[in-house]
């Protein structure tokens, strides 16, 4: 299966930046992004695919194809994959604070971020996922701005400062970048195909 | 809506422990439980309740009524109740170590255990929710044997003792008695108006 003829497609979000993220990445592979802001249940599971693929199920009943969703999360070597899928609920909880803590003594500080993209392009195939992940460090401190978990992941590259330091540039190197350049790609290459 | 007439209820649950538990307690109300070995989703939610209310929905499409589930949470006032409905992923993680790290010069150790029964008795009525809850401290370090946070929960009564180190005596004071025992309170209370 491929994104044929697909110049137009629905990001299902209730969250407003990562919207416009996307409009913007998007846009240099000739998508239109239409915004749907929706709520959808997300299942427990060990994996994101697992996730968003349950998710994007649930909405092929409830929005017209096509649509995709995206999911993200941080999984730390030395902690078996915490906090991975319920990130966002570890942030809420004990946040960057109680991440350090748990890495405190741990010589290991390897993880990576990892973004999934859900895409349904039509009723009758099963919707697909892409991966995005940028490999990276748990760092030592709180250091930066940005959002979550960014103020104690530093990415390899470019290396040495956190998604917090990064700023802007973060979308450069980010997980979610990624997979959205995946997405691009992937659908624009249908539409060549033409 | 009482649980009119009932005698004989579906248990669905993939683990045998939970079901031998709830066939001897329920067994003193003159219930008979049926085991349903089946997987079911979960999905990701900040209470416990909404996690069963959404499992029970779904089943009631797949499982004759009348059929109950159970869920539980470890709840610490500390970490803003961290890690809750995500216990199970919690402990295969970062695991008890973990917990104690995060409580690391924390005074207040302060938590629940909590239970949650959701029973559906026909196809006709919204899922009803029952709760068990026993009210804890953090102990200082892992202590007993037992399952999962057995050994880092100490249960205010009987005091000073963990659930691991408790033993069968656990279930004299658990979260999962005390929602169980609702449960037979409330479906042989509607059997007597009968």
């Amino acid at each position: 299966m491929v994104g044929e003829g697909v110049d137009r497609i629905r990001f299902v979000t209730h969250n407003r930046h990562k919207f416009r993220e996307a409009r913007t990445i998007l846009a240099r592979f000739g998508l239109e992004v239409e915004w749907v802001e929706m709520e959808y249940p997300e299942v427990q599971a060990d994996t994101l695919e697992e996730v968003a693929l349950f998710s994007a199920r649930w909405l092929l009943d409830r929005v017209d194809p096509p649509f995709f969703i995206e999911d993200a999360g941080l999984f730390i070597d030395a902690l078996r994959g915490f906090p991975g899928p319920y990130s966002s609920f570890a942030f809420r909880t004990i946040g960057n604070e109680g991440i350090l803590k748990l890495m405190d003594g741990i010589r290991d500080r390897g993880a990576s971020f990892k973004s999934v993209v859900a895409v349904a392009l039509d009723r009758d195939s099963e919707p697909a996922v892409l991966v995005g992940e940028t490999p990276g460090r748990i760092a030592e401190s709180i250091r930066g701005g940005g959002w979550g978990f960014d103020p104690i992941f530093e990415p390899l590259e470019p290396g040495g400062l956190t998604y917090g330091e990064l700023g802007e540039d973060k979308n450069r190197y980010s997980h979610r970048y990624r997979a959205l350049r995946r997405l691009g790609e992937w659908l624009s290459k249908g539409r060549k195909h033409l």
